[in-house]
């Protein structure tokens, strides 16, 4: 198409909510726009994208026998009941009521309506395994949204749900979908993905992965361990402490610590190190306010998903007042209040002697050895993995940590559906079971923005050739110039002839304009059309990251430019795993 | 694929809710599942056939220059509120409050996103004309969801919007749009789908056209002219009628009609005609209860549409209490009470003598001559249009009643977006102006509901081939014959090859059963394998509409089925009207 008449406006200032740099330049580049928080539309640009991101998605899942359905976006609560998440999922379920007063949600995920669905036909172990998929919006009233399509309210996802007679026939199907993940990464142009282990939160089920995409502004924190390959989402990552459990006890005192409310107060004036002392983190309790006292060795962090998953249920960081039975700034394991439940982090495991407060204001003791003073203690790990940290997998001091953006995600969700939803199959000996289920998303516009945020330089957005809006971008620099612009006609018709797809900019705008446009869009592909070139009876033909930078002879143009389409191609393709 | 895989289970039994012929097929087929009122989920079947929908309208869009974007299902209030729909528009819209209080709405139809998205781009007259769209999700809370996917509550639409520097712009491209739905619905194998005339409803704006398939059980009403062509929506039809007005006067009595309550009851004690009778439907503004009474000729039946556009506000139908100003039963245009807001209809206009009610219990008029009581009377056009009535165009008493399926619209807006969310160009001369546009709806379930209801048999639907599920139907009838099966087989995996798309039955189960699935699936092409064609070599070749029915020897079968299958897509594309 023309680029004169591509909908969407491209700009130079870089917006000013905008805080990563795909959001900015899919902004910039006439990609999105703003609709409200966490809601955008889609430009032509985009949507050229995101179809193509859906389309790789399809193949790939029809490819492990996968057939597409549509889940309705507004679901009855009754659905919502069946399950307990109408009452379980907070507020990012909208909920509503419709004009005759029925509860209504809107689908933030669909293992109900999945559920719902095949319920009445999948009633014999003759119609297992399956595996069924959508591609349809989704809202979840985040708290939060931010970096553009990153973290929105409302997305494209595809969901899909897998049914098994058993847990192996699910491992077996677990993995191959694992793959087919994998191949829509490489597909996409993003191989780089990596795989984590993951919490699996408010899905339920146990195995859990995600997909992650490195990068600095991710939002996600990822355990690696670069000598066994262990990788883990820090959620999920068991921490692992060695302490010195030879080092020499000591007696038990209770010393005042007066104006000591940090452990680097109070490692500073007791001149102990923070490897010796116990920190308290304190929570409450959503359902009745208890207190939850985590304690982790002073150098540590609590790693909150891991306490709540030990909890039970959901807590917040506590507020303390003078009337409640704990003294802020001076808690510890020993003598706490018996109204507060508390936990011991393994970080803690072995120390001899410890510094921790003595729930009495302004006292801290020393030489507080947990299992003489508290007898048959035991310790949980609740604790943030650090960088250096020791490998889980192989026990190495190897871990590193880094930052990512969750392009997708796998679970193994058991039968937390089946069974709160009844659906039940009849075995060859007429026996009834609960089929067990996987599940398996992918956000769209997720992905299309981690791609640009991955892949994307000062000046805009290098989309890989298998999902960038177009393939090849022509500029023709003097439109006026009757030569030239034939020269440009010709090669665009021709292209658009061969099925290329090819955005063509014959506007009479100053080349600094149209290259930064150019730029912008971030076709793969680009060829330059100019007095100059044809001069020599060239034309340029670049690619957007600079690989390639050729002129060529104005007969052979179409051609070369075919074949660079597909040597791109292919590039993309050399990265994508058989199965 | 097999047919032992599919999701979606079939039945022999008409499922109690479902009224009509299609709702009834496409549940007992395993083409969708109830998910609550007006609400369903799609089964593979019908995904495939929404897809193919979705594509056939998606290549005449891009023909006619559209380019496909991506608005929100959720939307902040505050669009709509500079629309003024957050207001007018009544319980259909949904209306939710997010987690911080803010209003949403659910997109019903996206006029107020489109403006949003193309604000900016828009600002010079150098970027119009051009068309956006988009399929997506709507949700209106109907008050009647029926017919299955016929008139549901939550549905993808195709809806588009053009833009427009002057009305004559906006009247060339509508027409080219109006050709272009022509197309995708002749492309989906239903060129009997006609025009007609609509009223605009809440859309705004002036002429506008429906789509129809003509059915039985469509529950639009329209009115055609055989004579001339003329097509209208009931809604908007136009209602001609021809009084007799070289009649005689009669002097005005107020006679007793005791218990003459209807204009049956009246005619008949009066021993008058009912076309010299007046009657009043009594109806209240919904703003403040006020009565609206509409007179017609007692043999005609009020528009309600018509009514309401000239009242230019809501109304319903009117309780009428003995305390109130109207006397219910006996009201008449004379000496009515000024307290009620009244019009006359064209179906009274230049009647010289007429039984009316006399605003008094008990009494009516006759004799009486509306321009000799009231004066400087004027008749207005609020009745509908009758079977043998007088086409407004060409003049012949020419009228018939046919009802019909509205499967697209497309509306000329006019300003009413562009104004009230201040959408502006700037035009050659630096003067600024408020684009004009049009949009234009497909509703993707609807259509595909519609056509089943339009082609379908006692047994199934008999899908088009260029929307069919699947293009061919292979029946393996004695799947436990060796050589039954391999030539199944074979025929199957050539298929596939040719990259036709075939449902294979190999299922061991009884060739009634076998036969009843494939009629519920309704592929337009069936190849039944089995022993006994197998005896002369050959297999039947059939069509669902039953027009083919060939023996074909093995070693033909694929190229006779290929050939087949290209002269169903031939015959649909002979319907197809080019530019």
């Amino acid at each position: 198409m023309k680029l004169a008449n591509l909908i969407g406006q491209r700009f130079k200032e870089k917006p000013a909510d905008c805080v990563i740099d795909s959001h900015a330049l899919m902004v910039r580049g006439g990609f999105m726009k703003y609709v409200g928080n966490g809601i955008y539309s889609e430009f032509p640009a985009l949507r050229r994208i995101t179809a193509k991101i859906e389309n790789i998605i399809r193949k790939e899942m029809d490819a492990i026998g996968g057939q597409e359905v549509l889940f309705p976006v507004v679901l009855p609560a009754s659905l919502w009941e069946e399950s307990g998440r109408y009452e379980s999922v907070g507020n990012e379920l909208v909920r509503f009521k419709d004009r005759n007063g029925s509860n209504h949600v809107l689908g933030m995920t669909h293992e109900e309506a999945a559920v719902h669905l095949v319920r009445e036909y999948a009633q014999s172990y003759t119609k297992y395994p399956f595996m069924i998929y959508q591609l349809q919006r989704k809202f979840r009233d985040e708290a939060r949204p931010r970096a553009g399509m990153i973290r929105v309210r409302e997305f494209t996802m595809k969901d899909a749900y897998s049914f098994h007679t058993s847990q192996e026939d699910l491992d077996k199907y677990y993995e191959l979908c694992f793959k087919a993940y994998n191949r829509i990464f490489q597909k996409a142009g993003v191989p780089e993905v990596i795989t984590v282990k993951s919490d699996s939160g408010m899905m339920g089920g146990s195995v859990s992965h995600e997909y992650m995409l490195l990068t600095p502004v991710g939002e996600d924190t990822i355990v690696i361990c670069n000598e066994c390959g262990y990788r883990s989402n820090m959620e999920a990552a068991e921490n692992r402490v060695e302490n010195n459990t030879d080092a020499a006890t000591a007696e038990l005192q209770c010393i005042e610590t007066p104006d000591c409310k940090t452990i680097e107060d109070v490692c500073a004036f007791l001149k102990s190190d923070v490897e010796s002392s116990c920190k308290a983190v304190v929570y409450q309790k959503n359902s009745d306010d208890k207190f939850v006292v985590a304690f982790v060795r002073g150098d540590y962090e609590v790693n909150e998903t891991k306490l709540r998953n030990l909890v039970g249920e959901e807590i917040h960081p506590a507020v303390i007042t003078e009337d409640d039975c704990l003294v802020a700034g001076y808690i510890g394991p020993y003598n706490i209040s018996s109204e507060a439940e508390f936990y011991l982090d393994v970080s803690l495991e072995g120390i001899a002697a410890l510094v921790a407060g003595a729930n009495k204001e302004g006292y801290h003791y020393t030489g507080l050895n947990l299992k003489r003073e508290l007898g048959d203690v035991s310790y949980a790990d609740i604790s943030k993995v650090k960088e250096g940290g020791i490998c889980p997998c192989c026990g190495k001091r190897s871990i590193t940590i880094k930052r990512g953006i969750e392009v997708g995600n796998i679970f193994q969700l058991g039968t937390k559906y089946t069974k709160s939803m009844d659906m039940q199959y009849t075995d060859e000996n007429g026996k009834s079971h609960y089929p067990v289920m996987g599940c398996y998303g992918i956000g769209v516009g997720r992905l299309a923005a981690s791609i640009c945020e991955a892949h994307h330089d000062e000046y805009g957005p290098v989309w890989p050739v298998s999902i960038a809006p177009w393939e090849v971008h022509i500029c023709c620099l003097r439109a006026d110039d009757e030569e030239t612009k034939k020269t440009a006609d010709g090669l665009y018709n021709s292209l658009l002839n061969d099925g290329i797809e090819v955005i063509y900019d014959d506007r009479k705008i100053r080349p600094g304009e149209m290259f930064s446009d150019a730029d912008l869009i971030g076709a793969p592909v680009r060829v330059i059309v100019s007095p100059r070139n044809l001069k020599e009876s060239s034309v340029e033909v670049t690619t957007r990251d600079k690989s390639v930078k050729e002129m060529v002879p104005v007969e052979n143009a179409a051609e070369y430019i075919k074949e660079l389409r597909s040597r791109l191609f292919a590039e993309i393709e050399s990265h994508v795993e058989n199965f």
